[in-house]
């Protein structure tokens, strides 16, 4: 017989049909038994009323695999107005004991890093079910935008031959007896590949030695990168990355609504043009506000992002800011600076609820640029030998952005860690499950 | 000025538009010089009759990036059937120095390691261009099919803290002190996460220490993995790996026709039932037609593959083959044995044109069988506690398979060489660009 999902129950009232799934939780009252099943689609509920059956159900572990065969009756007090009648249950597998967690509950109220090291089971809770609902609407949705706007998804290596962005917070391997390096974005690549398509995207894992232990940092991650050609500036790119985030947000809309309504979330609006602020003018404002001297600094704090997101909230009634123009002291050699005010860079961060969700901005497209960049850093071009190619031989304005897709759905689901948004996160003591 | 594709010309005729791209070639006769600008639809034509203008683009180098402001007119020799007159031109930057790679002609001869060496540029080669777009759409086609057959997709780690799937071929890594490895597959994360979402895929990097200098192997591919629950057998599972296929095709006839064209592609005909042969019934026939003695042969040699192909060709009219029922012996620890015939396995492959391109096949579900499983091979269960979990607390039946996403594309176009459907190949000496 057909398996019908428990979410599709209420289509086939007045029909036999079969269910499949785990045995989420029994409630055994003096006349019946209820048995909620689960599946992929939801919870369904099961009636019991032969004492002998509930009796053998009782005996089911939480988490036994079953297929039930049953009568569908409409039932108003049911999960999705329809419930499963004269059930014969088979087991498909039983469990070789209960799972440690009550899946059952409302919510799981353990530990993090217990939570985590029972991952393989603590992620059938339909709670931690929806988080990773979110996050594959999420991914598609960065997709289903780019690719809509003529770009092309690329596939770059990760082993890769230097610790070319940055010399710390790498993996080092031994790649057949050489020195090799897991790499810490597709920045390189992307660019490259700007030359060939000028329009690209890569969703992919990128990994960073990071030394801290806190809530915002994992070793592991994964990124969504994009980067396109013959733009004006940093803002055709913002107008780009805009649009990958409301088509995120879209894709939460369409694939995931029934995560959103069970997480409760509240899904940002993403206004047609998200407010922007220079990083200087940004700076003023909050010295104004705090009475902080912030002249010398050349980077935000997360304090100061907190401020800047309320800000926004409260003047553009947006949980989007963009800060544009970061000081070139702090951005990677291939930044282009700001033409006008060369300390500046025509960079950007779009901050979502006072966190940065997305860096990104306009890169160095000539070559001599590039062997002036390298110089002024005391770096030697021979060791971007590749990566130059791209510009020795011609390449347009250019620039892009990376979201880290767990921080966006952290974010979104409204997670404190950054590890509640990734399956089975790696980080400086933690490398399994 | 808006910016207008040159696949787009021909709808613009009698207007004036402007052009972005790449110097691809140019052609000087006595009265007129043809520009030929490339962008990422494709090449057009700009006519320049203005002898001085002539002599400004004759000191073009090939790749200066340039736009173009001219008037569209119709021209039946053009390709796409309009051109570009009267240009203004604006280089928007100039090559360092001539790209060593002529670019406009036809294909590119020179030998596979050079042209690697060149990637940055030998691939903005059309050919080259096209080969990707084909994989572009191949994977998105894997994700449609999924997606509308109830699938989530899934990021599994890529570090990983065992040499789980077999000790051999696998790159090792410092993981803040402690000895960390690469993962092979997702292996055992997508069946972990049967048990959360019932069917799961990830398109992602596998990385294997392969120490085969072939046209076969690279230590980094793209492995599009599948898996799903509460199947009967891995008759289910071949089901599915068909519709990924099928789906694969699909989209690579919709997103990449021009490059379908260009490489003269023919793509197979994906039938509703692709047919399938008993591995020990492969073997009989092998033998019977080649005179080879196979009876003690565990597996199929890339020729008996090859031989395969040729059959089921002529005997079912169809490119693709499955292979099923391979033995125990050559299959890893998880494999489901055949209920009838326990030496041999619920298992497949699906050869493709007489090539490996899926292995797949059913898992054991029971937690029992697995610790007999690593019982028999003399594994300690300790080593497997995180992917045990999962069986541990109750598993369905399930199984999955895996496609290389670059052994697909190479066969599709007709590569040679794996190396020439992977944008930045590595392999035993390659570890740049």
């Amino acid at each position: 017989m057909q398996r019908v999902l428990v979410d599709e129950l209420a289509h086939h009232v007045g029909e036999q049909i079969t269910l499949a799934g785990w045995a989420h939780r029994q409630r055994r009252l003096s006349q019946v038994t209820f048995l909620i099943l689960r599946d992929r689609s939801g919870l369904g509920q099961v009636v019991i009323t032969d004492p002998a059956q509930a009796d053998e159900v009782a005996g089911f572990a939480p988490e036994t695999v079953l297929t039930i065969t049953g009568d569908v009756v409409a039932s108003a007090q049911a999960p999705g107005g329809a419930e499963l009648h004269n059930p014969e249950i088979q087991v498909l597998a039983a469990p070789a004991e209960a799972p440690p967690i009550e899946l059952w509950r409302p919510s799981l109220s353990m530990q993090l890093p217990r939570l985590l090291d029972l991952a393989p089971v603590a992620l059938r809770h339909p709670r931690q079910r929806a988080v990773f609902h979110t996050s594959a609407a999420s991914i598609a949705g960065f997709r289903a935008a780019l690719d809509a706007r003529g770009f092309t998804e690329i596939q770059t290596p990760k082993i890769v031959a230097s610790a070319t962005e940055s010399g710390a917070n790498v993996f080092a391997l031994d790649y057949f007896g050489r020195p090799a390096y897991l790499a810490q974005s597709p920045q390189f690549y992307k660019q490259t590949m700007v030359g060939v398509f000028e329009r690209v995207y890569e969703t992919g894992p990128v990994f960073r030695a990071e030394p801290h232990d806190t809530p915002r940092h994992i070793s592991e991650y994964v990124s969504l990168d994009a980067e396109l050609g013959f733009i004006t500036d940093h803002r055709d790119v913002m107008s780009v990355a805009r649009d990958a985030v409301a088509g995120m947000v879209d894709e939460v809309h369409v694939r995931a609504a029934a995560a959103v309504s069970a997480l409760e979330i509240t899904l940002p609006l993403v206004p047609a043009e998200i407010p922007a602020i220079h990083f200087a003018d940004a700076q003023h404002l909050i010295a104004s506000a705090t009475g902080e001297r912030l002249d010398e600094e050349p980077d935000l704090a997360p304090a100061h992002e907190r401020w800047l997101g309320e800000w926004a909230l409260r003047e553009h009634n947006s949980e989007l800011l963009f800060v544009t123009g970061y000081p070139m002291v702090k951005r990677p050699f291939y930044t282009h600076p700001d033409p006008a005010r060369p300390e500046f860079s025509n960079s950007f961060d779009l901050l979502f609820r006072g966190l940065e969700l997305i860096t990104g901005g306009q890169r160095l497209h000539r070559y001599d640029d590039y062997l002036a960049a390298l110089a002024a850093r005391g770096q030697a071009p021979a060791d971007y030998a590749s990566y130059l190619q791209a510009f020795k031989f011609g390449m347009p304005p250019h620039g892009g952005f990376a979201i880290g897709l767990e921080r966006w759905v952290a974010r979104l689901t409204g997670a404190a860690n950054i590890r509640e948004a990734t399956l089975f996160p790696r980080d400086l003591t933690r490398l399994a499950p």
